[in-house]
């Protein structure tokens, strides 16, 4: 099968290549490094040392030859993209290829505009370059469990929700409530998308994705062909900054209350999931969504199993609560359907205390990485008001 | 009373300055006249002549003095809209400006992502510059009840509902269906106001407007005064070009089986309803939605009202049922709320047949403006194909 996986270079983009590639598909990657840069642009970088994209691929090739290949370019730029996907003609299109961060989307005005416009178009031009070169293609699209919002009263289900109002029965789209630019962006996405499949009669995915932790995948046996990994508090999600926190010896900070629950999932199971959906699409022409996460869990109860571990590895780890920057709930209802990929065959592999334990090894290996970048990880974008100290435009303009 | 009227050189933008004006307040108005350049790339223009805004003015001046300012500019410029609204501190902003059609944004790739980008950015714009300058403002957001689509089962609601659901009871935004790239915009639009005027405490109300017809308001008396009306296929609405198409002796073209169902509104009415909400905000920190029309009307009957009064005034008009171009279903159930704007006053001034008979005399005297622009009445965008002449990028860029 012809995979082309926009976003490669990133934390999942990269997991995912190695996987496609050792299950013998073909893989494209397209990747405008955008993440680096703005990691970068937060005064940070990747805990574990990832190797320029060139070198990556040179690794890739000794081993897969003319199976992989790879054009760095960004989706806004609507001739790239369309060449890229005319050329290669997919089977299965992931786009992973999205500013991926909610605080990031807060700082600024700047950062809010460039946000929406960059995820709203690169999706557009996808869907565009679908229609045109590939209409039988299957678009797998990463979104977020947080497009349904953290504050509903009701169950979350998947996507869709049947109900009743004013004697009449019918259905419609769960409610989408989204708690930053980037949340909403996501939205953007989805509404788009879902008109796209039912205009054109395309197929898609959406992947209602909860918070994936982790530092490797069972094909990262060797350091070079290990992901990235951000632990600063802008690109950095909730449990892989505890780890790192725990790991220089930091206190783990936990916003507010930390009642705050969150669907999450270990980076194998992430990648376990997106591979259990490129083998099964939907109908062609069906806009389906799935929840995709394991267990739920409050933020409060995920320091207290860092510490936990951590305290067993003699780490003697403190937990801080903070004031929370966000605008949200700190204690809410959340119950989540997610039973369309178990349907398909997901079975979760990774405990998350076993995960915790491996990516504490993994991190201290790279402790004095983590150390070195060590004032990323307190540079907190209030939602209120961004971040204080002044900001110049995004790393990765949004001109096209 | 400061109202800051964006987009004031449009249909509804230029009505809404003479009656705000004629009312004692004061206006500041903003355009980047992309309307103009818009119709003009479609073929067409007005069919009622309008001068250059600078005529405009002068003419404004003369009655009003100093209480009337405007500035060329274009909203997706951040700088600029920041300097209007920092300097101008309205109590009041009128938000009209933004591209408006549903056909337009379905020619090709380059207008899909003009309209939405253009929408999206501009808004966020606004919101920014709202928090930062004048907090306690209130935002007035033309949106369209096309938001929440036509394919429903069930009743529409203004903005939100309560449900039941797995027995628990909750309050949920109304669904979002849109139809058309530029209706998505606007439910994008909705959402990112929903979310700021939470995020930051700000105020807004977001119309849901039906389809507005009506060639003028009572202060149009003078020729020079009245506001533009547009008549092709791209940016004339059903009543507007039904009108047009009477006049000269073409053939009313109705979609399909002429089943749709919509709500409209009288120019006049509309500018009636604008005024109600300027002079009742919602509480400091409300986002309120409310669904601004008078009646619903199939648009096959409303083809026979404009023939039945067309033919009293000997204009022996014919009805052409044509393929439908768009995305929509041709029969469907429809029931759509709208009291809030009844419990603030809103009282329907026009009925739908003296419109039409006035619309038809406004309309003769400028036939053959009409007539020289012909084709661009059947210029006819297709839903799932774009429109088949080869088109240039949007009249209008969307780069900033």
């Amino acid at each position: 099968m012809k995979i082309l996986i926009l976003g490669m270079d990133g934390y999942i983009g990269w997991s995912l290549a190695l996987r496609q590639l050792r299950l013998g598909n073909e893989v494209c990657g397209v990747d405008n490094f955008s993440r680096r840069k703005a990691v970068e642009e937060m005064g940070s970088w990747s805990a574990v040392p990832i190797l320029p994209m060139q070198k990556r691929l040179e690794i890739l090739k000794k081993e897969h030859g003319g199976k992989v290949s790879f054009h760095e370019g960004d989706l806004v730029d609507q001739k790239f993209t369309d060449d890229v996907i005319k050329t290669f003609k997919p089977d299965t299109i992931v786009h992973l290829a999205e500013q991926p961060s909610a605080p990031y989307s807060m700082i600024d005005q700047n950062h809010a505009v460039y946000t929406q416009s960059n995820n709203v178009v690169g999706t557009l031009n996808v869907l565009y370059s679908q229609k045109n070169h590939v209409p039988r293609a299957h678009l797998i699209k990463l979104g977020t469990m947080g497009e349904y919002g953290y504050g509903n009263d009701i169950d979350i289900t998947e996507g869709f929700m049947e109900i009743e109002f004013r004697g009449k029965k019918t259905v419609i789209p769960y409610p989408r409530m989204a708690g930053s630019w980037y949340h909403w962006s996501k939205v953007h996405d989805s509404n788009n998308i879902m008109f796209a499949c039912k205009l054109w009669n395309l197929t898609s995915t959406d992947i209602m994705q909860g918070i994936v932790y982790g530092t490797r995948i069972r094909e990262m046996e060797d350091e070079p062909k290990m992901t990235r990994f951000d632990f600063d508090e802008v690109f950095g999600t909730v449990i892989n900054r505890y780890c790192s926190q725990a790991v220089i010896g930091h206190p783990l900070t936990v916003y507010g209350q930390g009642g705050q629950t969150r669907g999450f999932l270990a980076l194998e199971d992430s990648i376990q999931c997106i591979t259990i959906l490129i083998n099964n699409p939907p109908d062609p022409g069906e806009y389906r969504v799935v929840n995709q996460f394991d267990e739920q869990y409050r933020v409060s109860e995920l320091a207290d199993r860092v510490k936990r571990i951590g305290d067993k590895k003699g780490l003697g780890v403190e937990i801080k609560r903070v004031e929370n920057p966000r605008l949200e709930k700190e204690e809410h209802y959340y119950k989540a359907d997610h039973e369309h990929l178990k349907k398909l065959g997901f079975k979760p592999t990774r405990h998350i205390d076993d995960e915790i334990n491996i990516m504490l090894d993994d991190l201290a290996v790279f402790k004095e990485r983590i150390q070195a970048k060590k004032d990323s990880i307190i540079k907190i974008v209030r939602w209120n008001d961004g971040l204080k100290q002044s900001m110049a435009s995004p790393a990765v303009s949004y001109k096209t």
